[in-house]
């Protein structure tokens, strides 16, 4: 079975947002295991969608097309859609209901009857988070998971916002379309999210062991696919083309294989997060954390508390963005900062221990450094970054040079502090370098 | 003239990445005035990419295709695009020359030859971020903005990666498409950033000026697209089909218009953020700020140091995620926790108070509140937050309900918060409520 994607709307064509819904559905027809060959961005023109439709309808057994459901005049997947797969559009006076108490007690609009007509035949997908209702317009009564009979395909309309869209095809396309699949060997993804490596450094790992994989796989069921995620990259180990009990021993298997040969640098798996699993190991231990940040600004504890539960470990942090704060919230020493300026491995210990105490906590992570694009020198150029854990013994401090602009530097510091902190917990142990 | 933009790339399809690299074109697109009129994505298929480049190619006068240019044998976008404009690929060994060099001593790939080849006739886009130079196929000699030629298009190979081809676009694609496109008429953008609407409501104040705006803009030259970005709305001035001189001026009047209908819930303009024109405002009053966050946890601060040279007005803050941080960095009193919660306005005007004597800063925002999943109660629901800012006199509060996620709640409470900071600095002045 082949999925083609069609997404409508002139401001994706003028740049103006990034294609969500497209990427959404791309990733569920990923995990239902069915392939995409097309992805398709049109502008709110009939002739064009008509084009794209047809040509769609032509080539693909499941056609999703986004947008264009709401009720003004440029709106026109509906119609469209009716016009290619050769129905009238017919009214249904319950959706009409359904619409109008939407507006609850505001005056509908005239669209409401635009949205409320469908192709004969089709299927109405209830929108419980927005108006516009969805339309499912079942393909060949003999279409099964193996044949590819391009013609007379499942069609399914749905809203272009991604919360709806999401919301739709969880609690009604899903279920529809897995009642085709049934059994369909599918795809099944592990992502190892990986810190410490550059990505040409990686790319040579996996080449170098892949005979070494091959042995276990001689089918060669599993393809990975390396992702650079800006501050860590993600190895996604992918098997195709095995029954569901088969694909998940070797997916196991696969793991094993490359999370052994990357060893403490895969830090997280599938949608864990560096700071979650800091946070977690962290309550296991039943220790608590505090941060000092200066040129990360807030965004270290900011990661820290984007975990839900955080306040279990987490008891805050202090923001020394100026030299004064450093003195009067840390305790650092005014001969510190000016020995060996603010930003300097003394200072970052010094900023560690003094969040350690005044928070109150076991662990504190403190970070220093010249984000840029200005307050660089040619001892302490932009990118340059001191990070530093302490403990109830000590403190553990790494230096940094980051490349790329202010974002990146101040990312890639959080990041390389999440992981100072996830190798102690992982058993380093020891605050003293 | 019009483009299209095909983007090549097997983990595209899977829906794995976002396709940054099309809305990035279709955004330069638009600044230059060209209509983008279909974006295609398609997997490492030599028949599907032959086939969407050989569409693209009778339909379109500008057709982009970005990825596929790397070493390895899934590169197909050189050879596809020789075959289909029908000249062979030529070698070219001072390109090979640069790319080996990229490798600095490391031994090259037999992958180098093969980016070293070129469509003949085509010319040479260097990559200094890459490896992977790019191909600039001119199109018909006569082709002028005016004419639309399909069948000889203009062909633009880029590569994959956003920093390179954004790298490669506008250091050398934007002055050869400038040259042809000589005094065309301009699309000109003019964003409004607005805070403190609901879209429905904005959608509809826009709805009932747009006669009065008709009468100063009889030609229709003015469109409007409302964007939701989440915290905040942007409302999209768009001027089309004059030239340079009049596009210029209608904007400025659309923008006094809509400005003038939407007062100070506009709080920026295009590039800029509420951060900095926040920090802006700052500097030139000689004001320094302070923060103390609860639910935010830090996305404030970060926030703030974001906009670079922040440090001349943001002194710092706390991170007081606990309640003993409260109390000891903040100077929280224990009895208003016990009597009020953190949740309250009462410990948010302390904690802004406190942030302002801990920090030495003339000004200072404080958030406290339920960001979710858990903590809430039917008092105090999930999304429920406060909202302070203390100057010399006292303390102005807000108290929001925010719907959504935890996410959600955390970014809305921030963008909150710098809007209060600039409704107080644009000109309310006083601190009590």
């Amino acid at each position: 079975m082949i999925a083609e994607i069609i997404a409508t709307g002139t401001e994706l064509l003028l740049g103006e947002t990034l294609n969500l819904s497209t990427r959404y559905l791309s990733e569920q027809m990923s995990s239902l295991g069915i392939e995409v060959h097309y992805q398709i961005a049109v502008d709110d023109d009939r002739e064009r969608l008509r084009g794209v439709m047809a040509a769609a309808c032509a080539r693909s057994d499941l056609v999703f097309v986004t947008g264009g459901l709401g009720p003004t005049y440029d709106d026109l997947s509906r119609e469209v859609a009716a016009e290619v797969v050769g129905t009238p559009l017919v009214f249904d006076s319950e959706q009409l209901r359904r619409i109008d108490g939407f507006f609850q007690g505001k005056s509908p609009s005239e669209g409401s009857d635009r949205q409320a007509r469908f192709p004969e035949g089709s299927e109405v997908l209830e929108n419980t988070v927005g108006t516009a209702p969805g339309i499912f317009v079942p393909g060949l009564q003999e279409l099964t998971p193996e044949t590819s009979a391009p013609g007379k395909p499942i069609i399914v309309l749905l809203p272009g916002p991604p919360l709806e869209l999401a919301s739709m095809f969880e609690n009604q396309v899903v279920e529809r379309l897995r009642a085709i699949l049934g059994s369909r060997p599918r795809l099944l993804v592990r992502v190892l999210k990986v810190f410490g490596f550059q990505e040409t450094e990686l790319e040579r790992m996996i080449e170098d062991e892949w005979g070494a994989w091959r042995v276990l796989d001689p089918a060669e069921s599993l393809s990975c696919v390396l992702l650079d995620q800006h501050t860590y990259l993600e190895l996604r180990l992918c098997v195709r083309g095995l029954i569901e009990e088969e694909a998940r021993a070797l997916l196991e298997r696969a793991d094993a294989f490359w999370s052994g040969r990357l060893g403490r640098r895969v830090f997280a798996r599938d949608e864990q997060s560096h700071a979650g699993v800091a946070v977690e190991l962290l309550r296991e231990r039943g220790l608590t954390l505090a941060t000092a940040e200066s040129c990360t600004g807030g965004l270290l504890g900011g990661r820290v508390t984007d975990v839900s539960g955080s306040s279990a470990v987490y008891q805050g942090g202090v923001v020394s963005y100026s030299n004064q704060a450093k003195m009067s919230l840390l305790g650092v020493a005014e001969e510190s900062l000016q020995r060996f300026g603010a930003v300097s491995e003394v200072v970052a210990r010094e900023m560690a221990r003094g969040a350690r105490k005044a928070l109150g906590s076991d662990l504190a992570l403190a970070t220093t450094g010249v984000a840029g694009p200005d307050g660089g020198t040619a001892e302490k150029p932009v990118g340059l970054v001191f990070i530093a854990l302490a403990d109830a013994k000590g403190e553990k401090t790494l230096c940094k040079e980051f490349q790329g602009d202010r974002d990146s530097v101040r990312n890639m510091a959080v990041e390389a502090a999440l992981d100072l902190l996830k190798q102690y917990l992982d058993g380093d142990g020891v605050c003293s370098n």
